[in-house]
């Protein structure tokens, strides 16, 4: 795909793979709007004051129809947005032209190369001449490392004159990155700096993106406020648990049309992740095993009547593999190499390093077999037995599927709309320092309170008496901050 | 699609939509041999002896890649197929095409007119001057059912001379086939009969299919030897439960992407699909209503949590509707109208007259926007609020996913090989009448055999003086023929 | 305890416990019969006509609470009633003491020697001078077993002078049948012929002995008509199903307080009893591991997710064994010497010969601690290792718990009600042979449409027009016979 | 019960309701063993040091066999004990026996008056003139008030001379507390300070008791350090979720035999209590609804297909009724007036103020009718309809069952005896000031680590690679304080 960027009749900026299917996705988008009451609700609520008025957006985030849905509700409380996804494999083509066509710059395909992605990532955050982005909302939080190894680079640069150079590492990705940087530099030496001063804040998705900006502020390293979306209640604890419980089944369907019930499954990692995977897989009728590091999620997988084994235990004898850990080399090719044939292998963690696909690819002899995108058998020489790969080691469920439902991505974006409009109220305000926050309990209560409705649920209202007996006021919060849910 | 039969090099005919997509097919076909245990053990097994040497084998089912491995099975063992699906959207395009390269006439594509679904049955029919089919394998009896009508039109046309008149019926399907045995009287008065005369038998798939088989039987029109392989324990018992269990929410998911979780379903009808359908929405977090008119499957719907109740009393606020009944006129147009906005109606009952697609047709006003193949919105023009209609009210899992899966299809595939095997082999002894015959215990004991070491499992072995204790063999079978697992 | 018969005011015999316990076994009744609607249903239906007018009727059926709902719906009906328990340990004694006082002749007490077992037997088929009984409610067939042999013993004596030889026999409890018989010979030579002579038939409860009566069929041996109760409907797929799952938990909790959750469970065998106690620990948080020698239902295990093996691959890593087959010797001594330590061991069959407690109490140096009654704990001398065995390895669901809740039993016990007026009804018109019978499928959806009010469920009704197309009537019955639900 | 303390041959005090069960108690006690294996490794780890060496412990926590083993375990390691029960139907009297007579002195028996209780409280505090306690094990947090409140009104008696007077409150229960206060008070006006001085910290064990040490914290009136072993995820995420999904459905089974399946149940609060339970009643087969104050939770219940709607909506429609709130005032008699005949009601909170028992027994007209202890049928006059009240309104678990099992109780004890070993051990380095404190995350998952042998997991271990990309020790702790589990 030649990397140029186009431009609709309005002049606004896209690169997206076929603007023609902007119809379709937007009868999705119309669909998924019923389905996602409190985005609706923050645009009745929000709508009419314009917010966002002025506030340039950066997004990088899985370019999907509910992500769709997201950056319609930030243009209408009065957002300019530039949108890039946050993986190759988990843009929605007709999601991206929609969008792309009525509301937003977008830079986003399925099936990017890492240059494409990373030239997407740095469109997003390119807001010409007027400078920008206010406000980023980040996944997995590549836009913000992008900005902070930019900013690091420039400062080396200023002092030593030294450019970052790519051959210094062997992460293929992070070579990319440093060149992007590299290249930039020579352009702007103060680009990413400027960047930085004007930015407002960072909202962050996901356990791994935040895992990065709590190792930045102990760090010291931190360059901007942050708040953590992943730790809502009313996102950490449905989007990854019952999104995983919807889209892992649904990923390994459509990927693969293989039998769950019957089926050996070992899910890699009992966080909330894992414990939406595994429940759906035991649901579906699959004997269940769950490996773990942790002994209090082990006893929890154990309380459920999930065996709980390592991996060596049982590679040779499951049908079924999932890594939901955001940890590195969970599966090796090693692994891979002992497994049943046609045994899948898939990971719903952030980043395809869970699966040593490096390992897999430069395995002497190995054999790619592409049964449709994002399925492909591999069969190693030695025993011409395969595995099947989903997705290329990436998120299966984006990859494969078409990743979380509408109703409980709702949840996860209205905390999202409710923390870009909470770092913008307050930027001036210095409420915010160079850290990383949660929302407060009230709101992450209200995110819940938008949901209810839609599905026919009716509130216990306290009484005066009864709140008092708790110490609790009547309208919330109702829960002690460690309240674990 | 312009209805001209087309040849492979060697001479075979088919018609499938795109011949180009049987490599695809065939990766596809491999991968479901893996997971079909019963099938390829019937290949081992009986492979060499050829056993079907001679045999020419009509087949109306679902031209998926499962039936792709039961259409191979039958070749394996020395059969000549030919073969049409027998659902207008159930085909996979690349199923088709790879067994009309290597293996079989096909004449069967995804998207069918019911003009052109017939027509492929004919052709399906159609051995040409040689004569045939010697066997049929028939789901839901269409192929069946155009025999028996073709004869007795033969039969009436031979006294009085008069042709079938397809103005004779409201009916638009059975005009089609009126139409069909119309017009080939006049070029063979005798097509059917001939045919009927060299048939031995026909084994029948589904539930629909058995009861016009029963019903046949009853009247004394059955004009051959059938097998209702819909009634082995490992078919109905495994398929219809399992299967649905599987592929309802695969359908759902496919088509709409709607989170299950939180939503209110109704399941019409408790028998085995049902309470398929019902387990994988209640596991997926759906709280189920069913609906019944039998008290004993109502009251284990009770058992399991769910609430039973009449269609009328919760249509207003449910948001999923099934259809499992194999009954008609379930959901009619004036209950659609009564639902919530993009409340989903679909059926996976066998015939689409389960919904009312005919008054939803033919409603004043209302307007249909199809979002996608298969999924359908329809508005209605007084209260501007929509429901999305899947697979235009055909079998969902079928037309919105890939149907079951390939492991629990072979448990239905084998039941039948061994009910072709059976009849083929009887063909001559008159060991089965012009009845409806189910397969002994000890054959669906041996297709579960068949399937248990692909997930590991291992058997106890009576000992003599235990199988003496409870009267029987001690390689079974293991229970009276009442017994109802 | 003196096997000293006892009566009451009004001169009707009885031997229970502590009649003093009827005030508590009465009010415990009065909330049974709120849970029991079938039965009051017959109560209100058929109580003005009086059908059982004259009527004798013996049953051996555990006298529990909800069998005394039983027995009282027969008195309501116009039958003079003589009942013993079928198992020695499940006799509820408050239970037993308001029947013996309000309504019955009882013989049954909480813990029976199997001396006392038989002598209650032979007390409630004892009707003195008058003769009796006119039917028989039985549950494993020991009633009925003692007829038959007294009447074959009877016949050889008639023959040969010569009397029954308990030597003759390793079995203890036959030993005792036999003595009991030779006994009886001495004092009247036509006792169990004349009993047979008057008998109109027996309803049979349950599998084993159903089983009974088929070999008898089979074997022309049977002395009078049978109805097999347990297979209807609404008696195999309810009681045995559904009851199990209720009270296996209910017993292990009782007898052991055990945490089920964490634990590995082996249930030994698949059928409806095995399938409510494999569901319900599954859903309790146990591991569960099936063990079966029917591949039809070891495929139905794997298909709920459980791990099918042999006794023998588990045997020293699991922490609770259920024994569920109808068969015997399932566990044996040197399985239970493999076990871990506390280890619990208990039977929910119908005989406690699935457990080898014979070999247990002869193992060389075992100690038996008793921690309560019906749960023991046994050691072994060389590992110093025990094992927890429930009930004495009888039915722990009645031995350690009440048994099987109100209303499941409801559906049992109108089935009985039902078969005993069929019978009755019938007595001189020769419908019923010397065979065993099922009821017809309207009286099992009567059964079940008893049931539905009480859960607030609303049938759907069909109409002319459904009815006519699935070539059913509108009221039922709905199903072909081989249906399985 | 004549309320006069008694004594061992040793010269222990107690005061239990029968001595002679010890030996019953005894052999559960070790059954127990088998299934606490964390209980049993502190007694390994610690027990030759003898940590506890001249620390007396007073204990108010459910006299069961599991507090037993924790009992032995703060002895096996040094320590004196005194015990109470903190639930007037919580002891099990055969293990208050074994451990009265082996190794502390115990105040508690089965259904104790509230006068009677109070007393068996102040017995425990009470270690006579050497003076104690030095620490104190908490359920429910009495004895901490019965300290605080000790403690106002000797300096309000001090300052002003004024005693407490137990007519100043309604609260029958409170009104005992000022009348001991009152009474102490006069004999030694400086008892509770004197307590207070010496006391180095109580460990509290439940929500409830927690809630009253936060609001003390809050208020600065709180006396000295306390541990919220509560909120150990070991414990709030095991015990009050798995030990009531074990205990709840043990106590309804126990109590009325009641068939869970098919019924409404509705449960008040949907906390970790309210989750266990409606799992638990959901998968015995009821349908649960949910009534909730707190949008997050209710929207956690709907997400796994339970209604939330209000009391209001469902009181009349629902078979049983659980509270699990920790308020007061849920059910109140007009709820009770609208319900089913034969409802169950129950509470498995803390306190007996969930159900509104003084409105019920004040009820003009109102009639009690004791089927068996802790289950009694309230008929109400005006329609003659009755409802099931569990344990007299008490934690039900506890009253009509035995309570959480021992695996799950292991979990909180090992806490228990962590944090007890804890204050002792910085009695005097002035680490725990007057404030509340939770346990450290490496011992909260080293009490999980203890128990997960015992059910046969294996751990993963991290390598350092990994341990350094997630930023995390190998040995942990694994997550951030504010992860969820």
């Amino acid at each position: 795909m030649s990397l140029l960027v186009q431009k609709t009749a309005g002049g606004r900026e896209y690169k997206v793979k076929d603007i023609s299917q902007a119809d379709f996705g937007r009868l999705e988008i119309e669909l998924a709007e019923v389905e996602m009451p409190g985005l609706m609700a923050c645009r009745a609520e929000f709508g009419p004051s314009q917010p966002f008025k002025g506030a340039k957006i950066t997004g990088s985030l899985h370019m999907t129809i509910q992500t769709a849905v997201l950056i319609e509700t930030l243009t209408a409380l009065g957002a300019e947005v530039r949108w890039c996804s946050c993986n190759i494999f988990s843009t929605q083509d007709h999601a991206a032209a929609a969008i792309a066509r009525d509301s937003a710059a977008v830079f986003a395909w399925k099936g990017e190369t890492l240059q494409e992605y990373w030239w997407c990532t740095e469109r997003a955050l390119d807001w010409g001449p007027g400078g920008g982005p206010d406000l980023i909302v980040d996944d997995g939080g590549d836009a913000t490392l992008l900005i902070h190894e930019g900013v690091k680079a420039e400062e080396i640069y200023e002092k030593t004159g030294q450019l970052p150079d790519p051959s210094s590492t062997d992460n293929a990705e992070f070579q990319i990155v440093l060149t992007i940087i590299r290249d930039c530099l020579k352009v702007d030496p103060k680009k990413y700096r400027k960047m930085k001063d004007r930015l407002v804040g960072v909202s962050e998705e996901t356990t791994t993106g935040v895992k990065r900006l709590y190792q930045m502020q102990a760090n010291g390293t931190l360059l901007f406020p942050a708040i953590n979306v992943n730790d809502s209640v009313t996102k950490s604890k449905f989007d990854n648990l019952y999104g995983c419980r919807h889209s892992l089944p649904d990923g390994l369907m459509r990927a693969t049309d293989v039998m769950i019930a019957g089926k050996v499954a070992v899910v890699c990692g009992y966080g909330d992740v894992g414990k939406g995977c595994a429940a759906a897989l035991k649901q579906a009728g699959a004997r269940v095993i769950v490996t773990e590091i942790d002994p209090i999620c082990a006893l929890q997988a154990l309380m459920e009547g999930l065996q709980v084994l390592t991996l060596e235990d049982v590679v040779s004898e499951a049908d079924i593999f999932v890594t939901t850990t955001g940890n590195k080399d969970i599966i090796k090719v090693d692994h891979m190499r002992k497994m049943k044939n046609n045994a899948i292998v898939s990971n719903i963690g952030h980043f395809d390093n869970e699966i040593d696909m490096l390992g897999l690819e430069n395995f002497p002899g190995v054999k790619r077999i592409t049964i449709k995108p994002q399925t492909d058998r591999w069969v190693f020489p030695d025993t011409n037995s395969g595995i099947i790969v989903l997705a290329e080691g990436r998120l299966m469920n984006l990859g494969c599927a078409t990743g979380h439902p509408s109703f409980v991505m709702s949840c996860s974006f209205t905390n999202q709309v409710i923390a870009q409009l909470e770092l913008w109220k307050e930027k001036r305000t210095g409420k915010y320092e160079k850290k990383v926050y949660v929302l407060p309990k009230h709101l992450d209560e209200k995110v819940a309170a938008l949901h209810l409705g839609k599905l026919g649920a009716k509130l216990t209202k306290l009484t005066k008496d009864q709140a008092d007996y708790i110490s609790v006021p009547i309208e919330g919060p109702y829960k002690p901050p460690h309240y674990r849910y």
